[in-house]
């Protein structure tokens, strides 16, 4: 069974290397991390442990299909770290054998095997600024062990420390394509407006910092586009 | 030589397949639409004829080094319509000699043999808002030359007859990764932040229209994320 906590969609992929992908999304329940600026805490600290359903892939593809309808080809499965569930490897079987493209992104703290049956994965090892300890040698050997496969690596950066956490995950992985994100420190903002123009002047904060860097050339840089559109609201 | 209006970067590649990425843009002259709403008018209406320089590829080259230094391996190739240029062939044999990834942007209406020489190649066929007619054999000829090669579809949207337009582009080409993108309407806006709220509304507008559509499935919703940073501004 898997612990389910939100079911919502078709709305864009608002991050990296699907961005503006029209997607639906599963959301997981639990971590194994506790960012101190998580955006998604109910996963993991309990206040929403009531909505947890325990459902069986086809419960989660019926409830997309009432959801979405025919409108989406695409899931996004999304945490918490869904890393920690075994039992998602019947929910992708069950996407490839519907034609669904699958995307999922986690930490990089733990490997599934199910991680090959990912069309999309993107590994999103956490900065400094987070108060987490990534632990380099786990990372490395998921990347070895779904070599050949779409993968990404991102990284979310809210200041100057985090931005040289990012190089040295980009200097370590040459190869896979590497994402970095401006944070969003203010997630009690409830003013869109307020909210979308402050983060539109930490994008180019961000910008400003990588451009002229020799050290980061094959990078992309992006903010979260549904932070933009949507402000903190969830479920969008 | 090739005609050329500006060369400028490193910055991010604000649209399309990808978006984000840290490039320099050569700009070049001269295009054989006449777009409603066309951003560069510059490179085509005269205005900026005394600004046009004769380069050869030796000449961008340097001078891509000279204001980028070491910082980047990506150049995106913009106009105007850089597809009237034969004479671009011995700058994409250079970028390739010198190791540099390259973009390029054109709207359909004519191939050129170095089309397989570019990296990532987008096609931008123009609505029926740009008052321009699309040659749909010209367009079905181009796609089928490039076969094989990272090419993607792009088309900017500013109204629902756009929209239509865009889903007729994504049926006849249903392998092509497809874009649709927002277009901005305020080129006159000065006023930085007035323009991404207003953007960012728009961006919301197209969402909205696209994500109930069971028509588009595999399709990417983007905004220009340029004009949410610098606003109206070039050169950046
Ligand atoms: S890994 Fe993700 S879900 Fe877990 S605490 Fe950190 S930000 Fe939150
Ligand atoms: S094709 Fe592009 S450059 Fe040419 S007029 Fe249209 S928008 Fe402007």
């Amino acid at each position: 069974m898997i612990p389910v906590l939100e079911i919502f969609g078709p709305t864009v992929q608002g991050e990296g290397a699907v961005i503006g992908r029209k997607t639906m999304f599963v959301r997981t329940a639990g971590c194994d991390y506790r960012c101190s600026w998580c955006d998604s805490a109910f996963t993991w600290d309990g206040s929403a442990k009531d909505d947890i359903r325990k459902m069986t892939p086809e419960d989660i593809y019926e409830e997309l299909r009432e959801v979405g309808g025919d409108t989406f080809d695409h899931v996004t499965i999304s945490g918490g770290n869904p890393a920690l569930l075994p039992s998602l490897a019947g929910l992708l079987d069950l996407f490839k054998e519907k034609g669904i493209v699958s995307a999922l992104e986690t930490q990089g703290s733990k490997f599934q095997s199910w991680f090959h049956d990912i069309d999309e994965l993107t590994i999103s090892p956490k900065p400094p600024s987070s108060g987490m300890d990534t632990d380099f040698d786990k990372l490395a050997d998921i990347i070895e062990r779904t070599a050949g496969q779409q993968v990404s690596l991102k990284v979310v950066v809210f200041n100057k420390e985090d931005l040289t956490y990012a190089k040295k995950v980009h200097q370590l992985f040459p190869g896979i394509p590497f994402y970095v994100q401006v944070g969003n420190d203010r997630l009690d903002e409830i003013d869109d407006e307020k909210l979308l123009v402050y983060l539109a002047g930490r994008y180019e904060w961000l910008i400003n910092l990588v451009m002229p860097d020799p050290e980061f050339k094959s990078v992309r840089v992006l903010p979260q586009l549904h932070t933009f559109v949507w402000g903190n609201k969830k479920g969008v």
